[in-house]
């Protein structure tokens, strides 16, 4: 397999660009929604985003507010969105807090074969007939990036155990 | 909007199917081995898969294994994989263990608008080379599913705050 060098240590992946997969689609399940636009002091992760106290909204699209049934105020979730304007051949980068090149799987870099964030948040509000969640914190601009799952934050399942 | 009511509370989400989205497509990076086949003795979730002792690996695809510098022995990693098997409409659905429908984005489900499955794991074995993982827990059948993304577990991220 031949790779691309690029600077910084950088090595892209082709002749194969994960974005020309055959695979099966995602689908956009709802935005969401913040105070962070494009070239403002958006947090540089969820943790400041909380110091921060910025909170946001996952609004649904129409039809899966009846998925939220069973979810509470209080309760964790792990919000997962879609990098949309993401690249998705760099299989090792250059992070500027890293001296070298890292490998993709050891960063949560938007830059990866399936631009997947994700965040595990609090629930602050919920509205069952509009589909509208507050959360305690989010670090993405306002409006992007689309969502693509809810999931309940469970302790067996996403708790490093041992 | 209307729904298509199912056996036992169940609600579909017509006329869209979310197979049948037009979004971007999700690429594959690996497979999952484990020791469960189907129609044996498989762990009902990563909590039973670990008291069991029920190691796996990942295997990635040719050309993905750099992907793993920076990643060490003993980390913990999210992967996630996709139930390529799992119908994505079914927004209120009927699990076994209760009473009554139950919204998908409150259950951990694999039928879900978006197929996407994850446990934390931590890393037992890493050969940079072949890009085969070992973990210390995994809870599905042998060969399946396949593997869509690798992250660093990270605590402000990942772990519920406050």
């Amino acid at each position: 397999m031949s790779f691309e060098k690029r600077e910084g240590g950088e090595v892209a992946l082709p002749p194969f660009d994960p974005a020309d997969s055959d695979g099966p689609r995602m689908t956009f399940i709802g935005r969401i929604r913040s105070r962070w636009q494009p070239g403002g002091d958006a947090p540089r992760n969820i943790g400041s985003a909380r110091e921060a106290g910025a909170a946001g909204t996952v609004e649904l699209e129409p039809g899966y507010a009846q998925g939220l049934q069973g979810l509470e105020v209080g309760r964790h979730v792990i919000v997962m969105y879609w990098m949309d304007r993401a690249r998705r051949d760099l299989i090792v980068q250059s992070p500027r807090h890293t001296a070298s090149g890292r490998g993709v799987f050891s960063l949560r870099s938007p830059v990866r074969p399936n631009p997947i964030a994700m965040s595990t948040v609090k629930i602050t509000s919920l509205d069952m007939e509009t589909g509208v969640i507050g959360i305690d914190a989010i670090d993405c601009f306002d409006g992007t990036p689309p969502v693509v799952d809810i999931k309940p934050w469970i302790e067996t399942i996403d708790m490093p155990q041992g």
